[in-house]
C-alpha cells in the first residue's frame, strides 16, 4: 500500500485521505525522493502532453505553419474550452486549411462549472474545438499534414486516423516518449485515453526522469531537447493557454515562469520540471483524485523552490468553503520532503 | 489500511483504486459483513437525511401542513436542482408563508452538468432551492414553524438560525440520530455540513444499525419507528425527488421501492436499509469517491437482493466511456460477499 499523501480535514476531524506515490529523479536517473511505489506503472494520460509534443518542433511542423507562443502552449494544454483556447484551436486548423471535423477528440463540455454556465448562457454547443485536448490534436494534425507534405498526398486524406497507434503521425508521438522515458512504450500496457489516442502505462521513476530531461535537455536527442525548451518557454510565455481561469498549472506557471514547468493529467497524475535543479517530478494519487494531486504538488514545489508563495499555499492547504462560503474543512499534506 | 473495494481499470490494466470500509449490521447490532474498520467515526453528511428527517414526520409537523408523499421525499434528498425539485421545495415554503429568504442551505448551481447547462440555457440564476438539501432544510423549517406556533411565537422570528446546533429543531434532528444510532452524537466529532447545519462523525457499526432499525423499526421509539416507516413509503412513491434524472438513488429505488432505501453522501459515503432481511448497510470510500461508493453500494444491494438487475450492474461495473463515446475502461467492486 502507498502513504497517506493528502488528509482531508472536516473542522478538525479528518475526514478523508489520499494514498499515493511520488518519485523525485534527476536526469541521469538518481532518485532524490521516492514515497510508495515508484516503479509500478502508471498511465500519465494528460501529464505527458510537453513529451507528446515534441515532434510537433522537432519535425519542423509548428515552424512550417508560424504556429506562435500561445499556439505552441496549447498543444501542450488540457484547457477549459474558454473562447481564447477555441479560437486559438480554430487558428492552427485554418494553417492547416482544415476544418473542425478533422480533430478526433470528439466534442466536450468544459467540466469547470462557470465556464459552462457561461457556454450554456452563450447558447454554445459543445464541439471538439471545446475538447480540453484539442490544442494537442491540431498539434498532431500539424505533424500529420507535413508528413502529408513531405510524401506528397492529400493532407486531409493522409491525417485521416491520426489517433491510431499504427498512424506514422502518432509512431513519433510513441518513439518521443520511449526516447524521452527511456521505456519501450510499445512493450507497455496500453489503454485509450479520453481525447481517443493510446496511452502507456509507465513507472513514475521514468516519468520524472523524463521532465528531469525536458527541464534541461540533458539526455534527449538534441532535437528533443530543444523542443523541449520552445515549448517551456511558450508555454512560460501564454501559462493561461495550458489550463485556464482559476486551474493550478495556469496560476502557477504564471507566477514561476520557466522556473516549474507542471502538468495535470487524468486520475490524479502530475509531472513536473525543475530546470534550475535538474530535477523531475511524477506522482500519482491512487483513487485518482485532482484534487489531492494538486495539493500534493503544490507541496512538492514548496519544498523545491524553498517559496511559500500564496498560489501554492492555496493548493496545498486548500480551504474548503461551504455553500454559504464558510471554511467548513482544508486539505493539508501528510507527507514532508527533506 | 482499509482495504481496496473498487478497481478503476482503462483496457486491460487497473489505473486507479479505492480502499474503504463497510458495515452491514443487524437492528440488534450483529455484524453480517464488516470489511475494513467499521468502528473508526466517519462523518455521514447527508447519508443520514432519513434519520434527520424522522423529527419531521413524528412532531407532527409534516401531517400540520399536510406534506405530500413528493415534499416528504424531497426532505429526505440531496437533488439535482432540476424544475420539479425546486417547485416543490418552493411549495413547502409556501405552506408555511414563508420565502426564498428563510433557506439557510446557502445558493447552489446543479452539480450535473445537463442540469446545470439547461439552467444557465433558460437564464436562471442558482439559488437556495437549487441547493440540493433544500428539501431537508424546507423539513426543518416546518419543524420549527409548529414550534413556534405551539409556543405562541412567529414563526419566521424563531426559525431564524435552526442550521445552528442549539436551535431547538436542530436538537430535535441531533437527538434523533442519537436515538436511531445509539451513540451521543453530542459526544461525537463534530464538523459543518456543506448546508451549514452540523454533521456529527459516528462509527460505520452504529450508522449500519441504524439503517437497519430504520427500514424495521424495532430499536427505535415508537413515534420514530412510525415516521422512518411513512418516509420510506414517500421515497418509494417518489424516487424522482430524492435525486433527480440519471441518479443512483432514484434510479434505483425506481426499480426496487420499498425493498430497498438506500442514500449517498458528500465523500464517499452511503448508507442503506433492505427492510425484508432486517440489515442496514453503511460505507465509506476513503478518499471520498462518489463512483466508489455507488459501485460498492450496488454490489452490496446485487448481493444481498439475490438480484443481477441492469440498474445495479451499471453502477458495480460501471462502463467508463471516452469522447467519443468508446469504451475505455471499467469499474470493477474487489471484494464478494457470502
Amino acid at each position: 500500500m502507498n502513504p497517506v499523501l493528502i488528509e482531508v480535514l472536516r473542522g478538525a476531524t479528518v475526514e478523508s485521505h489520499h494514498t499515493g506515490a511520488l518519485a523525485i529523479v534527476d536526469t541521469g536517473g538518481a532518485v532524490h525522493t521516492a514515497l510508495g511505489d515508484i516503479d509500478r506503472p502508471v498511465f500519465p494520460r494528460s501529464a505527458v502532453k510537453l513529451l507528446q509534443a515534441l515532434p510537433l518542433v522537432a519535425t519542423g511542423a509548428a515552424n512550417a505553419v508560424h504556429l506562435t507562443d500561445a499556439e505552441l502552449a496549447l498543444a501542450c494544454a488540457s484547457h477549459n474550452g474558454e473562447p481564447e483556447h477555441v479560437a486559438t484551436a480554430a487558428g492552427v486548423l485554418g494553417k492547416l486549411g482544415l476544418g473542425v471535423d478533422a480533430l478526433e477528440c470528439g466534442p466536450q463540455w468544459p467540466s469547470r462549472e462557470p465556464v459552462l454556465r457561461a457556454m450554456a448562457a452563450r447558447g454554445e454547443l459543445a464541439s471538439s474545438l471545446h475538447n480540453n485536448c484539442s490544442g494537442k490534436h491540431s498539434g498532431f494534425l500539424c505533424v500529420a499534414c507535413l508528413m502529408a507534405q513531405r510524401l506528397g498526398v492529400e493532407p486531409a486524406t493522409f491525417a485521416h486516423g491520426y489517433v491510431d497507434a499504427e498512424h506514422p503521425a502518432m509512431r513519433e508521438v510513441s518513439a518521443a516518449l520511449s526516447a524521452a522515458t527511456g521505456q519501450d512504450v510499445e512493450q507497455a500496457p496500453r489503454g485509450t485515453d479520453g481525447c481517443s489516442i493510446p496511452t502507456f502505462a509507465l513507472p513514475l521513476r521514468a516519468l520524472a526522469r523524463a521532465f528531469a530531461r525536458a527541464g534541461t535537455g540533458h539526455g534527449l536527442p538534441e532535437g528533443h531537447a530543444r523542443a523541449a525548451r520552445r515549448l517551456r518557454q511558450a508555454v512560460a510565455a501564454e501559462p493561461f493557454m495550458v489550463a485556464g481561469t482559476d486551474r493550478f498549472d495556469s496560476r502557477v506557471m504564471a507566477v514561476f515562469g520557466e522556473r516549474l514547468y507542471c502538468k495535470i493529467g487524468a486520475e490524479g497524475v502530475f509531472c513536473a520540471a525543475l530546470p534550475e535543479l535538474g530535477l523531475g517530478v511524477a506522482l500519482k494519487i491512487d483513487d485518482g483524485a485532482a484534487r489531492a494531486a494538486e495539493a500534493a504538488m503544490a507541496a512538492v514545489a514548496q519544498a523545491l523552490l524553498r517559496t511559500d508563495h500564496e498560489v501554492l499555499r492555496d493548493y496545498s492547504h486548500l480551504e474548503l468553503k461551504n455553500r454559504r462560503g464558510l471554511t467548513v474543512g482544508a486539505l493539508r499534506p501528510a507527507f514532508a520532503l527533506s
